[in-house]
């Protein structure tokens, strides 16, 4: 260890590599809250906290290049000792289906689930946007019945609430990747050859919160430069493709009564609905399914004020393959210019059939949805619902001197504070007076003591009252003033120091 | 996705790399229960949480390999997009000195702090030994003072209490680096040239509690091979360097009482002290700090019992720089072959003065502790302080048809339930009656509510107690069946179900 002052070139910089934060205790508290609140609506809907591993096979989380035995550059990768590539967990979705996948035999069919936990994209970091952020997942496993996706869609809404966001400032929007998939199958966008055209088809549609329609026509269409210049590459439709999805997409649907199956569909859409859109097998099973959640959730009493079917959900992930989900915030908000925008998604999710069956010679049919934690946080707090408060500020005492008999003494005094449940320091460091309460101001706490060696010889300590003493000099009347200060401060026997504190405090707290 | 139930060998195994275990229900809710109440405590000392991401640069993290640009062996590491090396952390020490000076400027000082977060180590997994695993640390950092590290000793056994670790179960053991330095350079291993045989010593002398001294002998003398055939460098001491170091660290400390400074020393060793120790101003340099160590701790009523001097304790980092600690639990469990042996080390810690001096133009002194989070874990499981069981088991609502109306029927009921606070479940697969009733038992189901199209009808439901149920085919007496059969299972109206659930469930908790 060097103790030399001189700037020395071999010094180590202290630095994270980019997108990778830090978090304080006003963060990791209020998450810590919020997430306790989610975690008690998910008991309740019986589902079972499970964990996996940060890192995973990369060919378990289906993570390497197209026709490459090299992994995504989206992910982090490394090789093992054996030389096998590993990855950090991309999401909690590829390892819960490795998890159901490898525990099969032994889970409880359906398998309910949710965990918390840090996910990692090897991606450009920005704005908001970082390269570790936290998920909050929850899973049925096993259950093929839209039940399933009605529940969690319930879940999702009685979590909004219970974290305490109005009825009516959230919603919970379904849709049905098979309606899409149908419409594209309807304008000639079918078949195993087109799958790669679809997926840039709904990533493209699963922009419009952030972009405007003409933007999203250069994704279907030719694709889109970006103010850095970057390219994105476009689907490649037709004008006519382009409009039909654009006129069935802007349309909203209103869901009646669903009756046997998919073959006597009731719903109206006051939405563009192509000639042969009914003729498509895919498109009338989405409905169907899309009417029985809707019914199950209006059973249940969740009105259209609470889940509600929208065909503007797309969910940009390959891997849905019926009902998705959006957790939408309604109210507003201003964004980097000022301009008032709908606070928007904090979740999401849907159905992935394949996703276990990927490991298995069975099909597996699974839903999920998952919260993103720092975003839900961010409402939260927009709305005043959560506490941006860390924790109390430590009682302080001071220390006056520094032999071991007077630390000895500040220890005793302070180890019967904690001992009585009341947050307390000693000042630690090897400043003087000044900055011991310069200290004190910047730990915020309520109360100094101090025991000078006067004191300590008869036994006693000065209580200082800081909150009623930084009003002191406001205080213009002479009286007024001695008054105040004799309540600010004043000596007490050390055996009566408990009691004497928590006086102070229960004034301070009113 | 595929249908098809052939064995297919295009399916990907699901498995995960070695010693990177998934964690189920009991033990996530244990953990977090037992670090619930630790968290109370640090915060109760005045420490504030914070945390750092998972991956860090490796030049912050001290792991580059000796006069090579290649990362140590021992740690995770991958390249970022710029070439630059990052490790996952090893341990939650670097990344927070390597926080402490990015952020020195703006941080309270001292500054405490704690965290709890898994780490990462590359090496060869085992039997309890995980290449994930989570510490729990609490650090002050700009605090010279031996008073900081008393404190840490102080918090420590505290914690230990508040989990329910009887006193004299438990003991903090404070030793001090400089006496151990102060020996070596006694025995002729001082100065710059013999760094690395000194970590060897250390690293021998901290397997004090895993192996008997012949086997430390062989790690002090010319090496050692183990079962498996791997050898470990040895520290190729001479007979006579081992026999001092064996007689002294096999030697107990009393301390007395602790005067002005290292010069006036009135400790009493019932242990070897070589000739020329006195001398050794590091040697005396560390016997005052451990001496003034137990006379803050002993002032603040924190007796031998709790904390008390041992030279025997090591700590194996080689960052440490004075006192050093560790938390061991004295009950006995039974081993694999069925012996019994002490619980052992649960923590440890120790002053490092110059990991965050390494990033900065100043000195900044600092002090720690970390507690091995599943290790704890299996002591308290060990004197059976904490839970085993993961949570109540949920009302199931069993699906006896499976039509819109029915399931809707069915959601009505459970969603009924969970708002009155009921953890309860529909029956979400797709198999029959038989098949519910046996994942009612798998998921400890106390109730099933069952309703047929009769019951649907009439608007009421069967309540049936899974738990009395259970006991009836044991009742011979005919009489008394009949009685126990209409209390385990009864009809009751729709909107008396919440009520009837309530009845069971207060009556089955006696």
């Amino acid at each position: 260890m060097s103790t030399d002052n001189a700037p020395r070139s071999d010094k180590t910089e202290a630095r994270r590599p980019r997108g990778l934060p830090d978090r304080g205790p006003a963060d990791i508290m209020a998450t810590e809250a919020m997430m306790a609140t989610i975690r008690e609506v998910y008991q309740r809907y019986g589902f079972d906290p499970v964990e996996t591993p940060f890192l995973e096979y990369t060919d378990a989380l289906g993570k390497f290049l197209p026709d490459q035995d090299r992994p995504n550059a989206g992910v982090f990768s490394l090789r093992d000792d054996d030389e096998q590539w590993m990855s950090l967990r991309y999401d909690l979705t590829a390892p819960l289906a490795r998890y159901c996948a490898e525990n099969w035999q032994n889970l409880p069919k359906p398998y309910r689930s949710y965990r918390a936990g840090w996910v990692f994209r090897n991606e450009k970091p920005g704005p908001g946007r970082f390269r570790q952020f936290m998920q909050f997942d929850a899973d049925t496993v096993g259950a093929a019945s839209v039940a399933a996706d009605a529940e969690i869609c319930m879940m999702a809404a009685d979590t909004m609430e219970a974290l305490g966001i109005p009825r009516g400032a959230y919603v919970i929007k379904v849709n049905n990747r098979k309606i899409l998939d149908g419409v594209m199958e309807a304008i000639g966008l079918g078949g195993e050859e087109n799958a790669a055209r679809r997926l840039i088809v709904l990533r493209a549609l699963d922009k419009a919160d952030k972009f405007d329609w003409p933007e999203i026509v250069k994704l279907l269409g030719p694709g889109r430069r970006d103010e850095s210049g970057d390219f994105t590459k476009g689907a490649d439709l037709d004008n006519g493709q382009i409009d039909a999805l654009g006129s069935f997409m802007k349309g909203s649907i209103k869901i009646s009564q669903v009756k046997d199956g998919p073959t006597t569909v009731t719903t109206r859409f006051p939405a563009f609905e192509g000639p042969n859109f009914r003729e498509n097998r895919l498109y009338m099973d989405g409905i169907y399914e899309l009417e029985s959640i809707i019914s199950l959730t209006t059973a249940a009493s969740y009105g259209h004020d609470r889940i509600r079917a929208d065909f503007s959900v797309v969910r940009g992930l390959e891997y849905y393959t019926g009902p998705v989900f959006e957790a939408e915030l309604l109210f507003e908000v201003k964004d980097e210019d000022g301009r008032p925008v709908r606070f928007g998604s904090v979740g999401g999710g849907g159905r992935y059939d394949g996703l276990v069956s990927r490991f298995l010679n069975e099909p597996v049919p699974a839903t999920g949805f998952s919260i993103g934690v720092s975003r839900l946080l961010a409402a939260l707090q927009a709305l005043g619902k959560v506490s941006t408060k860390p924790l109390d500020g430590p009682v302080l005492v001071l220390a006056m001197d520094r032999d071991v008999t007077a630390m000895a003494s500040y220890q005793k005094i302070v180890a019967e504070l904690r001992a009585a449940g009341i947050r307390a320091e000693i000042y630690l460091g090897s400043a003087g007076m000044k900055a011991q309460m310069k200290y004190a101001d910047r730990r915020a706490s309520p109360i100094a003591i101090i025991q000078g060696s006067n004191e300590r010889e008869k036994g006693t300590a000065q209580v200082k009252d800081l909150i009623l003493g930084a009003t002191l000099s406001a205080t213009k009347d002479r009286e007024e003033y001695l008054a105040l200060q004799a309540r600010a401060q004043f000596e007490v026997p050390v055996d009566g120091l408990v009691q004497g504190i928590r006086d102070v405090l229960a004034r301070q707290r009113g």
